[in-house]
This record gives C-alpha cells, structure tokens and sequence, in this order.
C-alpha cells in the first residue's frame, strides 16, 4: 500500500481514529510503574482527594491515544518523527472503564524551505469520553515525507 | 514527614533528580503497546531510517521522566495535579542503554486569586543523556497546595 505523503495531507480534515477503553488492571500498572502519586496508585487517598477516587495518569492517558495515532494515521504516513507539543491540557480526569474517542485534526501544513524531502505538520489531537467531556488535547508538530 | 507547600517552592531552585537507565526490553514493551512505529520497533525499518536504528518511543522517556519527578520531587509535596504542559520538545533520541538524568526547576509561582488553598507552579523539565545532549524538555503548569 501506498503511504500517504505530505502533499496528500489536507489543512482542515480531521481523522476519527476510534476509541480505547481505560483498563484498571493496565491503567494501575502504567501509573505504578511510571507515575506512582497517591491519586493514580492509593485508592483511600484518591479517595480523599479532590478527584474523589483513583483517576489515570496523564501520560497513561496520551500514550493510549498515541496508539491509535500510530494504528490510525502515522504508520500509513511517512512519518519522519516529531519535535514536540506547543501545548497539552488535561481537562477531565479518566477513570477505570472509560471509553475514550480520538480524533486527529491537520491544522496547517508548511514546506521545509530547505529540503524538498520533507514538510511540517501541525495537529491537533482531542480525546473525548463517553459523556463528550474532553479529557485531553494537544498541539504537536511533525515531519511527514514528500512524494519521491 | 511534613510535605512541601507552596510556601516551600522557591523560584530559581534547581531539584536534581537522578537518571534512568532506557532499558531494550522495556523500550520496547512499550512501544509495542503504545507507539508502534517502525522506528520504535521494526530494527530492519529503523536501520533504513534517519535515526540509523531503534530509538525510544518520546512517551516512553517522558514517562521515565515523570517517574523520577514524582520519586524525588510530587510525592513528597501536597501536589493537587497539574493543567499540562505549555511546551515539550524531544530534542535527541534516546536509545538502549542510555542513561538520562532529569532536572526539575522551578519557573515561577503564582498564589491563586480565588483560592488560598493552593498557587500555580511553573516548572522546567529537562533530561540529559550520558554525552551532556538534552534529550527532552517540557514546561508545565502544577498545581501546589498552600500550608493549612
């Protein structure tokens, strides 16, 4: 199959990438690995937190949609890397057994003016759970191949 | 032991927090699960890459980051969560075998306006590897419970 390049990448199309479902089996062993505070591990004090109970780690939360960024766009792209966020919020805390939907937005294309191989795209990325609340979004720029 | 407040946060202090050490196994575990591109985890494909071999998944290094965040610096503060990141930037790939020591300092801090419970924190993350190249930077906005 045909990957796609930066000259098929249309400013203002948005990509639905489907949704993921927060495990609490998965979502606890992410956090107690990667991000071990009391909200994210300790049931009685998330509990007593202002969130009420156990919530997701924030960075559980970007690499399940980074999943389906990859499953759903990037690996039928000739992708070449990214050099970062301009910005990521967290809106609403996940919590065990969420459903959380995903969608990619091209929010501007520019051609490297120094080599024709490549071009820069931003995106905007927003997940979205089952009561339509925004959990997370952000702003990244990445390097997506020209046609050869 | 007393946990640091708001009160306790000095802008300009700089927090060393130690390394990682990018384990192959663990690299790769997780890009498997949450950030399978051929530059995470296909070795033919990333040889044929830019990149010359397999290279770290960024949310894999941001998330060994956080842990040492929360080890050295958020579990021993009255940490209320955080807003997100007004900035990151993956700046050298991180491959197996790196060690990457991270830095936490600390921007700027504003008291809430209609809060006295809790102020804003403002901090620079930045991970180095063994050869001194910032592999990753981010700043992000935290939220600090004030000494009640």
């Amino acid at each position: 199959m045909t990957k796609r390049t930066f000259e098929d990448i249309e400013e203002g199309a948005v990509h639905d990438l489907g949704s993921f479902r927060a495990e609490e089996a998965e979502m606890r062993a992410f956090a107690e690995r990667y991000d071990p505070q009391p909200i994210h591990v300790d049931p009685e004090a998330a509990a007593d937190s202002i969130f009420g109970g156990i919530i997701a780690s924030g960075w559980y939360t970007a690499s399940c949609c980074m999943r389906l960024l990859v499953d759903g766009f990037f690996n039928d792209t000739v992708s070449m890397g990214a050099f970062g966020m301009e910005e990521l919020r967290w809106k609403t805390p996940v919590r065990a057994g969420d459903t959380v939907a995903v969608e990619l937005a091209i929010a501007k294309k520019t051609q490297s003016d120094s080599r024709d191989d490549r071009g820069y795209v931003d995106v905007d990325v927003t997940a979205t759970n089952q009561d339509g609340e925004e959990v997370v979004y952000w702003r990244a720029t990445n390097i997506i191949g020209t046609r050869q």
